[in-house]
């Protein structure tokens, strides 16, 4: 694989890394949406969340949250979004599975996460849930 | 503890059930954002991802990550969201942790997460890495 992410693993292109163990690395986001935003990114290439194995998943999640931890008591963080993107619809800007953590500070620090209701009724929810169910 | 969560959990206030197990419960979100928009919440009651307990953790994100997988498959969906966020200023609306998963199907379907840079400079990068370093 020759993504950003693999490239910075293998040292080929250079990061700010805050932590490294055997399965990830965390470093800081080249864009700093906000002060602190961190990227843990699994060693191993894997293109999104929904094909990492839950294993390396648990470890990834366990590090966002050390992050998040670490981050409010550095920089006085008021709040944190734990956030992944899988596919380019949602967002994914690297192909290689990635968590970002964001301190917040304020409401004008810049990350907007807008989540406007889609007015689908009620009416619609035992159907859209009986349509999730039969794929578990 | 009282939050709207704990008395859906508690069956004191409807929802529509997608999944339930010991430990968690997953519901449609009331809103909707996008058309299977869910939650995955621990029937314990922790304020947020912050104070989870490891092992919780794992049990939460792996259902995220089973949710996502099935509503990519129930409804054709071209990507996906998962995210949590953490206190008021990150967003977090009952503070009773919980993990949104949110299927994306096109630009234009609701959901905005909008990450300007920050401006923070590279020189400040290594400064910034140490102080989370400090308190990993």
């Amino acid at each position: 694989m020759s993504d950003v992410f693999c490239k910075i693993i293998a040292g080929d292109i250079p990061s700010t890394k805050v932590y490294e163990d055997d399965k990830a690395i965390v470093i800081l986001d080249i864009t700093q949406v906000t002060k602190g935003h961190a990227l843990i990114i699994p060693k191993e290439h894997y293109e999104s969340v929904l094909d990492c194995p839950e294993e390396l998943l648990d470890h990834i999640m366990r590090l966002a949250q050390k992050i998040a931890r670490a981050e409010m008591a550095a920089f006085g963080a008021k709040g944190v979004n734990i956030l992944t993107n899988a596919k380019e619809a949602a967002g994914q800007a690297v192909p290689h599975f990635h968590v970002h953590v964001l301190p917040r500070y304020d409401e004008h620090d810049g990350l907007k996460i807008e989540c406007p209701p889609s007015g689908i009724p009620m009416s619609d929810f035992p159907s859209i849930a009986e349509s999730i169910k039969k794929h578990l």
